[in-house]
């Protein structure tokens, strides 16, 4: 049932979650479309039409119940666990990634982190120990993990993620500027900083 | 005349760039749309006719001429220039993101850093000063800057993007995991992590 809603759709759903995190952290029990429209851009109307796909309605008048829509949302996005991830590149990027404390409460946790560079391998950031990436398929492989991220230079970015892919990775975030060219049934999401400011910088002139 | 450009069609020129500079860096002069379409997973239809929009055809069984392609992609996004971009936030996404090497040549510098913590003001990272927040409109006012870059906790980044705002700035690039509400004359563009990742973790059940 899941496969019948249409991406545009499912790529507004973490969006939806996240405001009603922030909702529920504001100590609202109920929220209205139109007051997730004002706090999202997104027309009241077309929240409206996304969560009655997933057969979450709000009531007329009191709109939709926080912690229970937030907790069907996570669900639906099996965010209701917590996903081990895998980083490979730990330089700067690499460092904030593995000492950010927004992963664990959204359903991410960085499990393993790898560098080819010797002189990384077996330091600790942030408590995570590097490891070498010469050994990354096989403890990948081993701890049945299917989340990869991504932040190595261009240069080794497809590499790596064949090598993820090899090891039985599903989904890979990537923070390398470069596309990746990988099977139809992986996904690919990318995070390269100059795009969006290249998709502005077209309309500032 | 650029007004007219469907965004989404906007939204894939810097991908078709950031390719086009791969190629011309492997030495490449000439490319069909083909050969892009296997590097970007855009289809080689799509890839002219969004690249027909901007009047740059490639000459049939030849290709298009990378270079010169690269240079009208780059004048049409603005980025034949180079852009002064403000950073608010110094923590270890900050941190990354001023010593990020990969700006420069792609038409942005960091010019300015802020951030509100004492310990931090005054310091240096990577050879930039670290200011203080509460100059931070005066400061971008008076240097003319139009672009910001938010790294700050998702609590402060609604008003560190209002005085961004105020002080002129027309476009930012938010990492802080929060929805921000602006005047519709300014962009915004997001990069919080567990977007992403929650959209692909709903098709990994």
């Amino acid at each position: 049932m899941s496969r019948e809603i249409p991406h545009i759709v499912v790529s507004r759903l973490p969006i939806y979650l996240r405001a009603l995190e922030h909702a529920l952290g504001e100590g609202l029990t109920c929220i209205s479309s139109q007051e997730l429209s004002e706090r999202l851009g997104v027309s009241a109307a077309q929240i409206r039409k996304d969560l009655s796909m997933f057969g979450e309605y709000g009531k007329q008048g009191r709109g939709y119940p926080v912690a229970s829509l937030a907790e069907a949302l996570r669900r639906h996005l099996h965010v209701d666990k917590v996903w081990d991830v895998v980083l490979v590149g730990v330089g700067d990027l690499g460092h904030a990634l593995v000492r950010y404390k927004g992963f664990a409460e959204r359903g991410f946790r960085i499990a393993m982190a790898f560098d080819k560079d010797p002189a990384k391998i077996g330091t600790r950031v942030g408590g995570m120990l590097v490891e070498d990436s010469r050994t990354l398929a096989r403890r990948v492989q081993e701890a049945g993990i299917q989340i990869g991220m991504i932040a190595t230079p261009a240069a080794t970015a497809q590499e790596v993620a064949n090598i993820l892919v090899f090891a039985g990775v599903r989904a890979i975030l990537n923070y390398a500027p470069i596309h990746l060219t990988l099977p139809e049934d992986v996904r690919v999401e990318y995070l390269d900083p100059v795009i969006p400011l290249q998709r502005m910088t077209y309309y500032l002139g």
